[in-house]
């Protein structure tokens, strides 16, 4: 009766041109053959992150990499600033006490962004911080921070500035080099439109130069040794050769099209859900800064968003995420990163009024869809004058 | 005019059926579809592992799981016995020695099997020794350790003993719970025919109790909340959602082979081998503790084992793999473990010998195939009465 759609912020959907890449028989991880294909996609991966510095790619999920900055650019006992906007937030914290560190966070409600003024406020109390710790986007809520305000403020005062992207690099603006991003990282089951289990993480020249310094280094992710080997188109431990194989498929399609193409798709998709959800008269959990890769949607106080979410699922094919924690049942996730297109989110958001109202919940228009149409071809023609 | 064939210890060639399965579209790691699929791997793996306790599947390579191992069953400071019998002992000291382990190694010369009798030694000398690290099968050599005395020993020493199965896990029986390992781990690229990207690792009783007291633990490798997620199908963060898929029709084909038929297939084709290999008049680098997944084979004087192996590639389409460190150059190593039959070796070790005659060397029969394949029906025969 109906297709399955995949419209949860990660994994996403993929490229049949990447499946079957994926799907060739085994090669040798040490060999000529697989060799050029690495030397190929760490270039690429240069232009993803628009930086001139060498991005590593290295086989695990978006935590490991998370784990690996924090655990090559700070010893115990540093001092480093955390943004808690959320489940991902709060997940640097624990991986920076579990490091050892001196942990500042910075609580914010579920859905808000971090005013770079609060920080300032941190930065201007204690002199001996080594880093700030954030998200690009925060992925438990849709929330976009104000990555190029921060990363200059790092840089003023000396610090580093280490930027989680699982949710933001090839979806939304993230230029490493122009803003000045010390670390960002990503996971290859967003943006990268890959299966989840590569992750990716480049330094800056200071980065650099803190983390050759950093005892001792973690084994398995020891990024100073990981970069020497990639400098012979090799991984330190064994590549995940068919995601490897995968990224090169990934990397064409994203050259093929160029990153502001992509990131003008995620602007028309972003306007799209948004004005859709609005006219059926549901609140959006985050109003002003908003990433382009998810909307989260406020559900009406009485509405089960778990039985919402499963009758999306069972009666339209359509796979939404819920909330996290303390939002748990409370706002749907709606994922519009990565291979998914307008035609995927116009099922999505009338599977989201049917299963609404079978909740009962109400919507409150009959032209929810062709009002998100409206906004998406809005969005594109703005961005083509 | 041929095609190609993968003859190295891992990564291995991967079964139509797994690759077909990991080549679907993505569904998504929290929902019932894949958590069905890892309820069922996660009880598979304990047939495979031969253990009543559970086994994690991590999202990393080997390397990754031995250092969940180390991070997770030691403290710094704590002393441990490190077999350093090839380039994958030297790596278990390197872990150790980044988490801050005191290492006593014991180095052997490459090919040779350790003597338990010295590790005894080492154990009756120093009171406050707390594990032994070692591998099943050391990959560099194909070396076979003997396990189940060394696990016997550390049991009655009460240490804990630590066993990489990375290349012996689906290859060579290496029965957990029977033998009283307190650690077992492997990869996915290697007797489990999958791309690499997953690695596996099961605990005893006494090394969870280990584990629970182990502080700080790894963040990224944190095996007591591992265990907890893995009790609700999922795993602590996203899953390498393909692989697992994969996995599943892995595991499918060694539960209807049986895992006896899977070993009693390795030694026909070690015995098969190694038969050709001597007949050609080549010395065999291990002679008495060999592993059922590899043979090494010593190259004579004069022959350029780096030109030997690419003309093996570029001629024939064999792919076999070289020395490592100090015998780069100087052996062959043959896989065959994994999705691997008589057919792939027959080619192989015709390439092998068109190769070493390219090369400048002498075949010492006109006969070694035959000889290899009688070894090989002698192998099954024996198995078979």
């Amino acid at each position: 009766m109906f297709k399955k759609r995949l419209l949860t912020p990660g994994p996403t959907p993929i490229p049949e041109e990447v499946r079957l890449a994926m799907a060739r028989d085994m090669i040798h991880h040490r060999k000529d053959e697989f060799k050029k294909v690495m030397h190929n996609v760490l270039n690429d991966l240069r232009y993803l992150f628009c930086t001139e510095n060498p991005v590593l790619p290295l086989s695990c999920s978006g935590t490991g990499a998370m784990t690996a900055a924090v655990n090559n650019l700070f010893s115990p006992g540093e001092k480093v600033i955390v943004v808690e906007a959320g489940k991902f937030g709060r997940r640097w914290s624990d991986i920076a006490q579990a490091r050892g560190l001196e942990v500042i966070a910075l609580p914010l409600e579920w859905g808000a962004a971090v005013d770079p003024a609060d920080v300032e406020n941190v930065l201007s109390r204690w002199s001996d911080i080594s880093g700030l710790l954030i998200q690009a986007s925060e992925t438990s809520t849709g929330v976009l921070h104000p990555g190029r305000e921060l990363a200059a403020m790092c840089r003023k005062h000396n610090i580093l500035s280490v930027v989680d992207g699982i949710s933001a690099v090839g979806i939304s603006p993230c230029p490493m080099d122009e803003w000045g991003i010390d670390c960002l990282l990503t996971g290859s089951q967003k943006g990268l439109m890959l299966p989840p289990g590569l992750a990716f993480i480049a330094l800056s020249d200071a980065a650099w130069e803190k983390a050759r310094k950093t005892k001792p280094r973690d084994f398995y992710f020891d990024l100073p040794r990981e970069r020497e080997k990639n400098a012979s188109d090799q991984t330190l431990f064994t590549s995940p050769v068919n995601l490897v194989l995968g990224l090169e498929q990934v990397m064409r399609i994203f050259k093929s099209r160029g990153l502001e193409a992509v990131f003008a798709k995620q602007r028309a998709l972003t306007a799209m859900v948004r004005a859709g959800v609005q006219a059926m008269g549901l609140d959006l959990l985050v109003r002003d800064f908003y990433t382009l890769g998810l909307t989260s949607v406020s559900l009406p106080p009485g509405i089960d968003g778990i039985k919402l979410l499963e009758t999306a699922a069972r009666e339209h094919g359509v796979y939404m995420a819920g909330g996290q924690e303390h939002l748990k049942g409370r706002i749907v996730r709606i994922g519009h990163m990565g291979y998914v297109d307008f035609g995927d989110l116009l099922a999505g958001l009338h599977a989201l009024r049917c299963s609404l109202e079978s909740c009962g919940g109400h919507c409150g228009s009959r032209d929810y869809l062709e009002r998100a149409m409206a906004a998406y071809h809005q969005e594109l023609q703005t961005k083509n004058q």
